[in-house]
């Protein structure tokens, strides 16, 4: 990808929107859209045709006039924009099979990505480890972030104590939060809250697959 | 929800909409919209606004004129008809960490998705169980497929071997595949993919937290 040289001379406005174009290029990719035009794409974003052609001229050659682009490339080219340069210090929230899970699987596709310490409100598994991470009390989470540099959380505590949890968290002053649990929780307005919402994933699956392809209709 | 009664009567074309509808309304409220007219809606998922209000009315009174739609309400109502009324049997495949702890999580959100056989591809770990499910070889799935009526197949399997695994999946006679591999996978066009993107999203939350929100940037 010779193209991202350039990355650094992207302006603000345009890297803003590279996760809004990544979303809905995957959401093409999905639905089996290989090539798109700067015209079509901008009637699913709603970013005009202009903008988004200048967007992605500061990211190099991306597409052919009269041929459109690629869009199993742009997800690659956006993917690795969005892949972060340094070091992500992340603290795991709750250390049921999820979180060990999580742990253990440790975001091996990207080095950067690490989860460096753990913690759960139960005293029956305080002390515990789940490799070479010592599960901590919550008390301990303000304190363990402000020592380790850690910035990102991921909550996997079930619904019924996410909000209580996710207070700890932004007490600690984190900011970016990966929440298993996906009733929507209230934060400050400089917090951000991504869920995954596995159910949900599952369900609009079935649903698709009912409806759409008309299997077992 | 007493607007529900009223689900059995919506005609295929609206029903086909829905998950389009919760999608956008999903990724409306997470930031932070909490109320949108049929027209601004419109605008979002390029459906003209007279479908937008003729679909909500076959799901009851939705939305009050010049006020607009409830977004939180909508994400209710609309999960909740996405909901399956009926079981899903699930079969697992791949039975390392994130396996075990989908099937020891096992959607307990909704009593009608259930695991209930798992397979992996190691005989180190065949014939183990997790919680009551014993792991079986991969060489059984199909049979098991048919034996317990399973429509739906969920593979924790890395990227590396997921091709190989979803064809097998596929040679079962399952449609529907939520697959924790992001690589893209080939299936035929009556099968239905869901992939689970942890690492991206996680990338995306970060990305968003220093771009947008101007945390640490």
């Amino acid at each position: 990808m010779k193209e991202l040289h350039k990355e650094k001379k992207m302006p603000k406005a345009t890297a803003k929107r590279l996760p809004l174009y990544l979303r809905y290029l995957k959401m093409l990719g999905d639905s089996g859209v290989t090539r798109i035009k700067s015209k079509e794409f901008s009637d699913v974003i709603q970013v005009p045709p202009a903008t988004i052609r200048r967007d992605f001229s500061h990211l190099g050659e991306l597409g052919r006039s009269g041929y459109g682009y690629d869009v199993p490339y742009l997800i690659d080219v956006f993917s690795h924009i969005l892949n972060t340069q340094e070091e992500k210090r992340i603290a795991l929230i709750g250390c049921g099979n999820l979180g060990k899970a999580l742990v253990k699987n440790n975001f091996r596709r990207n080095e950067n990505l690490n989860i460096v310490c753990a913690f759960d409100s139960s005293e029956a598994i305080v002390g515990l480890s789940i490799d070479d991470i010592v599960i901590q009390p919550m008390e301990k989470l303000k304190e363990e972030v402000e020592k380790t540099g850690v910035t990102v959380a991921i909550s996997t505590v079930p619904s019924q104590y996410a909000q209580e949890a996710i207070d700890k968290i932004v007490d600690a002053g984190i900011t970016a939060i990966l929440n298993f649990a996906p009733d929507r929780v209230t934060v400050p307005n400089n917090v951000n809250v991504q869920y995954i919402d596995l159910t949900t994933e599952l369900q609009t699956l079935i649903y698709f697959d009912e409806t759409f392809t008309g299997n077992r209709a």
